[in-house]
């Protein structure tokens, strides 16, 4: 297998492109395809907050970012959430600081503990894990915190293959106007709600690896204890189809960028409580830290 | 492998409904669950034409029809094209021809080289086969030819496989009006435009086989010349995904079936040489039949 480019050995095939490619061209390739993408979806002056978990696809955003701020007059900041799980909490959010002080990223961490007293192993129900808690609370705290921190957009890591897995789960679970939110850019429908962009929207979470590998840095090794270690069955047919049939998720997403069905707009309140958008009277998010009125 | 209702020997297992069958409990089982579904297509008083290739799947919509018109008040007649396409054409004629006298129904074969003076063969251009012509003149003619039969309704055999291999189809290729349209029935926007009802919606090709062929009948062993004998990409794909997850294509037809997609409805004119309804100036059966206008 030889790069595309210049000849030489190629590290990585990428058949949905008709592509191979030595480590120096992947990268090459990489940026340039993830920069014209991301060019649709930021606007010079834009403040982006970066929201890094420490996960392989939110390293490959930081790298990303790192170069397209020299590039277009945007600002970026990371934001990262330190959940208080044990040893794995510890180990993120450090790779995490590396990462920032190496790119000479301005970093913000936000340390769930220290700032509400609880951190996310206190949602612990029984044998129940804490996931959807968890879920709600970075949900909140992406959305206040970079907003109150001067962001005017938020990126996430989202890449290829989870498109292409919940593309299946909202379309038999018959979630249509789910499916019309899966856009690379969703506009927030609140003065309070940034604006959310997906920058690796197209790019498969192999890619992801590899440019973060071929930036020198290492696969992250932890994870989180309360995650499946498993790949999910939507996941592991759309890999199948994949190969049968190369370039099968990009038309897949590439099909829901476009997606036009009419989503009904839900009229967004501010909670009563700590006057975040919200559609109901109190948050998820002060309902489950149990805050009250005072 | 058990029959679910009666514990003999089962010959055929449907992991999707978790369950097994023998002969007799499998026909029963596909007539009941063909006639719910079929319940919400038709009225009392409808006189449904059934649109018979000799394929196994309007031979199982036959079949079907001849129980279910017994039970409701609807009358039926099946609809044959003798296409002139040399031998496959009089195999199918002759198996319908059987068909019908041994359910005792009626029938009416449209012999199209006898109407027209040309046969399918004669679209050939080249290497290229007639199928796109023979997609327009069926069309046309299931639509006109039954309609001044009186019928109410025209009936289809597409089954589930179809809808699986479309639902992709369509998916990616972005056509969302017609995924919208993959119904089992649809209103004709036209006054001359038959309601059309796809009683097998639901139905495997598999299921539909096997009442065939629990009903006494051979499957058929004739085949056109210029189909492809070859499994489309997607029905491969949808066959493995079935496989890891039994009841996958029911989930994606329920969703289809439920799709509120909203479609630009096209104004429909009248053909301005025969008087069918279409959205051109001259429909697309009398251009590709050279009618001109006299």
């Amino acid at each position: 297998m030889r790069c595309s480019v210049c000849g030489k050995e190629a590290v990585i095939s990428l058949p949905a492109y008709h592509k191979a490619f030595c480590p120096e061209h992947f990268v090459e390739w990489y940026y340039k395809k993830t920069r014209d993408f991301t060019k649709k979806l930021t606007r010079p002056g834009d403040r982006i907050a970066l929201a890094v978990s420490g996960g392989k696809d939110s390293i490959a955003l930081a790298l990303f970012f790192s170069e397209y701020s020299k590039e277009f007059d945007v600002e970026t900041f990371l934001f990262h959430i330190d959940l208080g799980i044990p040893k794995y909490s510890k180990e993120a959010r450090r790779f995490v600081e590396k990462l920032a002080s190496d790119l000479d990223m301005e970093l913000y961490v936000y340390d769930l503990k220290k700032e509400t007293g609880k951190a996310i192993p206190d949602f612990r129900k029984g044998s129940r894990p804490p996931c959807s808690a968890c879920g709600v609370v970075k949900r909140y705290l992406m959305n206040k915190v970079p907003r109150e921190l001067g962001a005017t957009k938020l990126a996430t890591g989202h890449n290829l293959d989870d498109q292409v897995e919940n593309f299946f789960k909202n379309w038999v679970s018959q979630h249509w106007d789910w499916l019309a939110k899966q856009k690379p850019i969703l506009l927030g429908d609140h003065p309070k709600l940034l604006t959310r962009i997906k920058p690796l929207f197209e790019r498969s979470e192999l890619e992801n690896e590899m440019y973060v590998v071929h930036n020198g840095y290492d696969l992250p090794d932890f994870r989180c204890p309360f995650s499946h270690r498993s790949k999910s069955k939507w996941r592991v047919i759309a890999d199948e189809i994949e190969t049968k049939d190369p370039g099968f998720k990009l038309s897949v997403v590439k099909a829901l960028e476009k997606f036009d069905y009419p989503v009904k707009t839900q009229e967004l309140k501010e909670c009563k409580i700590c006057g975040e958008p919200t559609s109901a009277e109190v948050c998820s998010y002060c309902r489950i830290m149990g805050i009250k009125q005072t």
